[in-house]
């Protein structure tokens, strides 16, 4: 077992010769001030345990104490080490440590957003970062080879890297939330039931946000069904800004200017103003109305109204599907690719003329749009961590008649979740499954 | 079918209006220059057939008849585009495109490894590049696959991806040659075998890249056993020099300088000169008679001469196996990261006073070890994509010792696969199994 001698039940006790010590630019603690092992977690909050049937709709669920934070956190590995960042002529130019949450961090796609983070592409050379892996119990021996594989990439930029499987622990001031893991669809499912299944998860993880993360964390929810979990996991944390929460739809919008540009003939990086309005399901509406090519509108250069209106969404929605289909496995890597395009939208700024699409708290939103909801929307940023909806976008009874479809999936969605949002009596009337091809 | 209308049988005909055409920054020719298709190629270069036995010998192999390289290069939807770097205001001030072939492209660690080249992360952010993506007739689909994610990742620097199963036109103008692909060692496959099946790939590799590659190409050879291999894909391209040639065992570097920083309480950046010595496999030679911690011998701060001697190097050795325990696979995230430093120690200059390992061809090595075998040594680079071998190293009787034990480890590799170097009658008499733990 690699890291036995660390374990606490076997302290590394070697000290240095004091004539060495004094030559350290970074002076060697040996754990004096950091917990180091590889322990799993006590303590793991209690499951909540609901349904969707009217009858038995839970109580709302009071936040966890927040014990001694420090205590509860489990440093891994090396890094464990103390480190000085001033001290250091190499960094001593760097920003201050930011702390990265990260749900689900033993899958997929974790696997390759983990490493991205680590290098440097996301938050930039001079930011140093902590990730906080949060795993399950099943999933812990798999979380110690991801922090592994971590440690033996030597990215100096990653300074800290906690595991654990308890998000009262893992999402102790958090400044960014990255929630990817979800339960899967199991045989026979419907999207009822795995709104109920993890929307318990991401009740749990909203009221572990609001009492221990970052006053101003940004949370960017993965795992599906993603809208409703990101509506649930704002209303179980009522301290937090709900405007911070946000459900991916980036994927969607990746592919829906990748087709555009396979249709026009043009290289990707023509293709711009993309929005996808609504839910991350089959009701998402890919917008091609107020979507540019080379500046110009899509439907002045793109004259194939037929291709627009009946082919180019069932492409940009079949697109998992057909990846499944190739590859034997669902499109890991380039969901992180646009897990890492959402957060970098909104901290650097948006070029101008241009936005990018978020699923958000609909709240005072100039569209018309139903408040209350969690809604794909075109978003521009100052590159500050927050954002501002576009309101120069026009539509037509078309783009209407489909916005105000999948809205109202996304209400029935709401409905269907009213016991994890402490609205009362849930009330499921999903007519069909809007599940997306090659997710689950 | 997501792509079927981009097939040649089905020419996507549509033509701009005049009036708009005359718009667009970047001319859209509409593939009159280049083809487009996504049909797997139509030529496939005979198998080679030998196996080690020595009375059956193969006459060398005649490289392939270069045929016309441009007719037989599939590039692969949106990468079909054409476009003007120099005509784009936001691309002008770039470099020019280069070629990066990938074998096993369909794999995982390749799955790391393409995201990160795409991204900018190796080459930077002014270097735009062509992925040439080498799979094989079982794994064409997932490399449809793969090609359709890095689609949908609208990464501005890629600029072309082309994907087919014959190295002669993959391997078209390679600048560097990123060897990933090696077939696994099947049940009760010794090592001898896998060097005979594996070394059949890389001597038809080799040919392929004598035949079609850059002069000037880069090779890194990453299938197992890679030095050997490397040697094979060498002495079958003997037009290009045999210095370009890389074996990598970088992760093998990676993990040690973690394991002495994880043993000296340090953050792995304190960790620097550090070699590995040999072959990857478990005759290598982590040296921590060199290696240094803050810039003082290791052992000078590491005390406990049991732990260098006995249990550091298997510790580095044995963290593959204790990966895929934990993790349930191989170490594909850290290996590509490790191909990732190794590049960059190539095309950066390495930092004054340190070096970095590379396995590369013994041609007038200062250190006494045996000639014309590729060995992993202490190397710094200009950052010209060349290198020099470091002079600066000293030897104990333990280092040379365990560094005589690896060199006659490649010696008798090197005989095991004489059929596969012109170098006559193979005679394999390799005494022990000497895999990495966790690799294949």
């Amino acid at each position: 077992m690699a890291l036995a001698d660390i374990s606490p039940s076997h302290p590394r006790t070697q000290t240095l010769p004091s004539n060495l010590a004094s030559k350290f630019a970074t002076p060697l603690h040996f754990y004096k001030n950091r917990r180091c092992s590889v322990l799993p977690p006590l303590r793991r909050t209690p499951g909540i345990l609901c349904s969707i049937a009217p009858n038995q709709v839970q109580a709302p669920i009071a936040p966890a104490t927040p014990a001694d934070a420090e205590k509860r956190r489990e440093c891994f590995g090396v890094f464990c080490t103390t480190y000085d960042l001033k001290a250091d002529e190499k960094t001593k130019s760097w920003k201050s440590l930011i702390n990265i949450a990260v749900s689900g961090a033993a899958g997929m796609i974790s696997n390759h957003l983990l490493f991205k983070l680590a290098s440097g592409e996301v938050f930039g050379s001079e930011q140093p970062i902590a990730l906080k892996l949060l795993g399950s119990e099943r999933s812990f021996q798999a979380l110690e080879g991801v922090a592994m594989e971590l440690e033996d990439s030597l990215y100096p930029l990653l300074r800290e890297v906690n595991i654990g499987i308890d998000p009262y622990e893992v999402f102790q001031d958090a400044e960014w939330a990255l929630l990817i893991g979800a339960k899967p669809r199991g045989p026979g499912m419907e999207r009822a039931g795995l709104l109920d299944i993890n929307g318990q998860i991401f009740a749990e993880q909203g009221k572990a946000l609001n009492a221990v993360a970052s006053r101003n964390v940004k949370v960017m929810v993965v795992g599906n069904p993603c809208n409703t979990n990101a509506l649930i996991c704002l209303k179980n944390a009522p301290d937090l800004p709900a405007k911070n929460f946000h459900a991916l739809t980036r994927l969607d919008e990746n592919r829906a200017k990748c087709q555009l540009a396979l249709k026009a003939g043009v290289f990707y990086d023509k293709v711009s103003n993309m929005t996808i309005w609504g839910n991350h399901s089959t009701t998402q509406v890919p917008d091609f109305l107020n979507a540019k090519i080379n500046g110009i509108p899509v439907k002045e250069v793109i004259t194939d109204s037929k291709w627009l209106e009946e082919e180019f969404t069932e492409r940009v929605q079949k697109r998992g599907g057909v990846l499944i289909q190739k590859w034997g496995r669902s499109s890991a890597a380039s969901t992180a690719v646009s897990i890492v395009d959402a957060i970098r939208s909104l901290i650097t700024p948006t070029p101008p003329g241009d936005w990018f699409s978020s699923g958000v708290y609909t709240n005072g939103n100039p569209y018309g749009i139903a408040e209350d909801i969690v809604f794909s929307m075109p978003c521009r940023s100052e590159g500050n961590g927050d954002y501002e909806l576009v309101k120069e976008v026009t539509f037509d009874d078309y783009l209407w008649k489909r916005i105000k479809k999948t809205e109202a999936e996304l209400l029935a969605e709401k409905r269907c979740v009213a016991h994890l949002t402490g609205e009362g009596n849930a009330f499921c009337d999903l007519p069909e499954d809007t599940m997306l091809p090659g997710e689950q």
